[in-house]
């Protein structure tokens, strides 16, 4: 039995996010029955964590077992002509029968964009989220930075939710200028609960704003309570960027 | 009579170009409708000039004439919201009764955006030419250097043309390299023939390749003749960034 893993990329703007769900259509869905005309198998694709509606990936992770002897070159090639243009799947690779994408990550990094431009950019409209109300980003710097470590992100998890534990290690939170005020919020960790993401975007951008303080931005984390935050931040303006093994 | 200038962005994927045209959707025909439910007038909207269907423009501009009264800043966020996400007008002024977008403008600069990785990106596909193979961007360069200055570019222009004069004045021809592998041809000119970007940079990718020496797209230059040059890069890789008066 091998056991394929892939790298992916895809535009999510036309997807009901990754989990396979009936009578939508999604990434994951698409790519199980894309594997199995190729390989002539019912397999089960198992990705490394959810994506919601919308959100994007450069660098998702999934893996799969078959008994085809299909080699990898021609399953890259295949699974891309087969796919829509909004998904491509960027490496194959044969990996050792113990490596599971969900249970084997070690840490993931996200990317979120937002666009700090008085107009909305059509370019840019279904891969960043437009703010135009300029942004304080030494305050945002400093709010997030009192994220990093390990803590309970209770008040930054969804409302509905079922994961059990809280607490998370966040390695990373960089905020990056790029060209034509883009603004990018670069995160790190051992593991993301349900929006979290998005959840601390939505609650930095009120520090960015000025509605909310660092300080009472960290009282928020310490609150351990979801009604405390801010608004999640649009899922289009979210990358998954890699995940780590 | 005011005579009102816009600034225009537009994503060109869903559009049949710039121009207006009997039962296929354009830029100028959304724009010119929108303008005519807000001032109530029938009103003749100017461009700069056309782009081909799936171009894309960062600073596209238009004039028009009205009797209208309506605030500048009112017609701003009226057309943002009758318009769709795809089109947005970035900036409205009251010029002078000599200004035509077109007869006015001094210079253009057009941006061609190449992703040059070995898998196409779900995230760039609407806005950049796919190049797999590794592109020799010094050679490209060399090559490029001599289109700067004056010259007849009879050779670079569209098999189908009714435009007499083929003299232009190229001021600026960068090759720039940006995040990801994203290679970016910037040229500026007094004027651009029909399909001129589209065609320099399709021959420029052919050295790039090492399909052609930089001496032999020279001499395409001086040949004068559309059946030399290289087949026209596609459109939805363009932008036209300004429009200097």
């Amino acid at each position: 039995m091998r056991n394929i893993k892939l790298t992916i990329a895809y535009d999510g703007t036309a997807y009901h996010g990754w989990q396979i769900q009936r009578n939508a259509r999604t990434i994951q869905g698409v790519l199980q029955q894309k594997i199995g005309i190729i390989t002539g198998e019912t397999i089960s694709l198992i990705g490394s964590g959810r994506t919601d509606a919308g959100v994007h990936a450069l660098g998702q992770v999934a893996n799969f077992r078959t008994e085809s002897r299909v080699p990898r070159d021609a399953l890259k090639r295949g699974l891309n002509s087969l796919t829509p243009d909004d998904i491509a799947v960027q490496r194959v690779e044969e990996v050792g029968d113990d490596f599971h994408a969900r249970y084997s990550a070690r840490s993931k990094l996200y990317e979120y964009r937002i666009l700090n431009t008085p107009v909305p950019s059509p370019i840019q409209r279904n891969f960043s989220w437009h703010v135009s109300q300029r942004l304080n980003l030494g305050k945002m710097e400093e709010a997030g930075g009192s994220l990093l470590g390990t803590h309970d992100f209770s008040s930054f998890r969804s409302a509905k939710t079922d994961n059990l534990n809280p607490v998370r290690t966040l390695m990373t939170l960089e905020i990056g200028k790029r060209k034509d005020h883009m603004l990018t919020i670069r995160t790190r960790a051992n593991g993301f609960l349900k929006h979290m993401v998005r959840n601390i975007v939505g609650t930095l951008v009120d520090v960015g704003r000025g509605r909310l303080t660092p300080d009472e931005f960290e009282a928020i984390r310490d609150a351990r309570d979801r009604t405390r935050a801010g608004m999640a931040a649009p899922s289009h303006g979210l990358f998954l960027v890699e995940v780590e093994y």
